[in-house]
């Protein structure tokens, strides 16, 4: 049987884009002779939907998509994942019941349905939230080949007592085909391959896996989509491969009887670096796109942060469409304000200094006759980044530029940020990115050009915020990034830091911060997922508790 | 049976101090004579937990509270909420299953463990993310009565398959103990009065109903819990009712064979104005005492928006700890800074003036070079609600002052507000309070103080942000508030709305306003919610979708 994966990046509530392009993509499936072409989950509607599954103008119009999408499919068999509805039975806020479905479909006929089995209820996903667990096997023959289909979860069962897979291949299938709506996150590529070979070891059956591409807003967070879709045989050999964070059409041939694929194809894993920095240009260009920016705009310190989000920044839009702007103050050093220069020259993009010195002036009087006129300290410090986000957000306003917030997610975890400064933005770029990973991504940067593109002393110098004299960051990110990480990813416990080697001391106090900076959090911008953990609505923390003392 | 019904305010997270309120009203229900008291859900713990669920230290020490407070219930039942587990099945994520439970206890021993069985997913609920359903029924006699005991959810079974309440009668119980932690928004009272009642007309058992009181984080959006807790016997009549938006211990007697109470208590509705109106005062007080601020500023300018704020700041904190901040510009009316003025003098605000022109003057010279030197139009509108913004964030710095924002539901549905500029703050305070909702506030402020304590000028005057000469606000609130609502709150459809008398042209427009200007409430502070659909985790919107028309 010829199989044709459709990895498409599809438009979250646009039902007449989605319809146009797994139109065409069955047309060139057809075309490539191809006799069965499938779609990632959702394709019809776009994952995840959000609220926007409550909507019953567009749950009907993707109902009427389907019917056409039917009739498209002329000679040639299509799985298409779209939305089931039950109108006789209801949830508990009243609402009619509806399932996360996948439909085999050809010549104008709905040959099988299948509603997804097992709903994702943590982390980034809330699918209970919208659909009903389906509970049937769908089986179904297409040119003599019994097809077995699931959607996304379906295969991820280790924890379920629901076996969905066992089940079709129990139920006669000769192949299974697992359409997907499945995030990113550094390393998924190689779980999902670990999952899709245990089956494969249980059952001998092929598996077909077509997961969506793009990045999408996964409310409180972009979520990016890789792609990489997959097809091993049943001796467990990769037969067909779609790239990375691309759209692609991929078609292959697999003997249904034996369940062996013609050829092997390479299937070489991609460094981790490389991965985060794919998924972040995936995640910036898709986030531009979707909300209509051409151009973006970030502030360039000379620090190690914003040197790599506008390296990102210059790939995902072009360095053409990226303005970056130095601020310097009273207290910027020579070597910030060369390196900032240094590193927009090298990328080729359009650069503007503007001091600040003036309106902080104009701020200080304004503030004398009710704050006083002693040093104001910190408050001086958040004055500073709030000027920088407003001068900013002038440039945004005025010339309709995306700007980039280029905090990294050690510092949004401790809450070493400043609200309505830098914090100012449409997308967080690096906020699920550690300390130690921005650095990581930049050496991955210069690697990859053969060349400083990121200056060098923008990487090896101590990082500071330049909001006083003499100031450098307050911790040894060498010990605090993969602390932070501990705390918030693997929601690792005071005392079992300890147990793991950690200083109680600085558990203590990064622990403490974490907890008490989650009211920055709620009002930053979106961050760009690519850790299994990443702030936002996949960790739900109180902005108040009193911490694991009490 | 003489029962105890024990309203009270947890802490999230705080297991020692819930512990310590628990077992001080255990004492004081035994004093009062009590057989029986009854604690709302997950009184242990406190609702929402939101992640903390996930926190193994936690469960083992509410675990241990609840072994004490069963010792602590010597001579007196008490059902009290917490977190059951079993470490023996996992959910979907590898976690082990937990239960949101309540457990009958007495003289050291747990009697009786409810575990709820439905389980909210929708609106601001997701309780599927932490908790699997039960599907027991319990009955446990306590001194010759049956007592049947549920959870919240269990009672609101209009739409659900499973029927608790009724399943509870069957299995032959005397009295219903349903123990909750039910947000409150407009109508919610009369809502839980209807229902059950319509329980009670269906099995003739009185209902003991008690429900958390105090405003806690409900995850984007501080949800305010009424109380409101009540015993309506078997006949229908309130034999109990415990204040609203206030702890309380409230102590009746029921005679349990009959299902009778002794006598009927009076049960005034509250008009809708002033339900508002106490549970923003609610929200306000609570959202700071957790945060730890003793005192709060806004800005006043001479709106009905800031004057609502400011009355309710007044009530929640005491007027010495609202600082009111007036900020004129070169566009500010005279009427406006003498609204501002004798506003704060008929709180007895404490008062201050810092005019913004020097600011932005040096803004204006410090954006000249990028820019250029034609007006700015909207990019300057927005620079001035960004100098105030920063302005209070300045004094909220320096002074440790929450600062209050000001921006109404109807303004936030339609982005008629500026990020980093007016939405700054730790609250938004009327988030969920449409225009025509402040105007009645405003009216019911007014009514009940007797005089003008917001200005009349402030209420009749056509709103305006002042931003440029003779700019007034560009909705006629008069038909926006209302749509908005509608096309919010009731997720009504552009046809719809049309067919229900709206101009197309006007539908259409808002429609668009609400559907882009999702980018801005995600980074709005935290709201109130006082409706049945609040912005926040309750509607989750993507922040680019192409609209209902494609």
């Amino acid at each position: 049987m010829r199989i044709a994966m459709a990895q498409i990046d599809t438009v979250v509530g646009g039902v007449a884009a989605n319809e146009t392009k797994v139109a065409e993509h069955i047309r060139r499936a057809k075309a490539a002779g191809a006799q069965l072409v499938v779609f990632p989950e959702m394709a019809l509607v776009g994952y995840p939907l959000l609220d926007l599954v409550y909507r019953p103008t567009l749950l009907k119009k993707q109902r009427e998509a389907l019917e056409r999408i039917a009739r498209e499919a002329s000679g040639i068999a299509a799985v298409v994942g779209f939305i089931d509805q039950d109108p006789a039975r209801f949830g508990g806020d009243g609402r009619s019941l509806v399932y996360n479905a996948a439909a085999l479909v050809k010549d104008g006929k709905i040959l099988a349905v299948h509603r997804k089995n097992l709903l994702p209820e943590y982390d980034v996903f809330f699918e209970r939230r919208y659909f009903a667990p389906g509970s049937g096997v769908t089986v179904v023959e297409v040119d003599g080949v019994r097809i077995g289909l699931e959607i996304c979860e379906d295969l991820w069962d280790t924890y379920y007592e629901t076996k969905v897979t066992s089940r079709i291949v129990a139920a006669g299938a000769d192949v299974i085909v697992n359409v997907s709506a499945s995030p990113f996150h550094i390393g998924k590529g190689e779980e999902r391959r670990r999952l899709l070979r245990r089956h494969i070891d249980h059952c001998g059956k092929p598996i077909v896996y077509v997961n969506q591409v793009g990045a999408e807003d996964g409310y409180e967070g972009e979520l990016v989509f890789d792609g990489d879709s997959l097809a091993i045989d049943g001796r467990g050999r990769v037969v067909a491969h779609a790239p990375r964070f691309e759209e692609a059409l991929v078609t292959f041939d697999l003997d249904a009887v034996s369940g062996a694929g013609m050829q092997a194809v390479a299937d070489d894993p991609v460094e981790e670096d490389e991965q985060a920095f794919l998924a972040l240009v995936r995640g910036v260009k898709d986030y531009a796109a979707r909300t209509g920016f051409k151009k973006s705009l970030l502030g360039l310190s000379g620090g190690i942060d914003s040197a790599v989000v506008a390296v990102i920044a210059a790939h995902a839009l072009g360095p053409q469409n990226v303005l970056g702007i130095s601020m310097p103050s009273r207290y910027s050093s020579d070597h910030s304000k060369d390196d900032a220069r240094i590193l927009a020259q090298n990328l080729g993009l359009e650069y503007r200094t503007i001091p600040i010195e003036g309106v902080h002036q104009a701020y200080l009087a304004a503030l004398v006759p009710s704050l006083g006129s002693e040093p104001l300290g910190l408050t001086e410090e958040n004055l500073q980044a709030r000027i920088r986000g407003a001068l900013l957000m002038a440039h945004s306003n005025h010339h309709n530029l995306l700007l980039l917030s280029t905090g990294n997610k050690t510092e949004v975890a401790l809450g070493y940020c400043t609200l309505y400064g830098d914090m100012n933005g449409g997308l967080t770029v690096l906020a699920d990115v550690s300390k130690e990973r921005v650095y990581g991504i930049a050496r991955h940067v210069n690697r990859a050009a053969g060349r400083d593109v990121i200056p060098k002393n923008s990487i090896d110098k101590v990082p500071s915020a330049e909001l006083r004299p003499g100031q450098v960051d307050p911790f040894d990110y060498a010990a605090v990034s993969p602390l932070a990480d501990l705390l918030v990813e693997d929601e690792v416990e005071v005392d079992e830091a300890v147990a793991r080697g950690y200083d109680r001391e600085l558990v203590e106090r990064l622990a403490r911060l974490v907890r008490i900076s989650e009211y920055k959090r709620r009002q930053a911008a979106p961050g760009i997922r690519i850790t299994a953990r990443a702030f936002g609505v996949g960790r739900r923390m109180p902005i108040s508790w009193p911490g694991e003392s009490t």
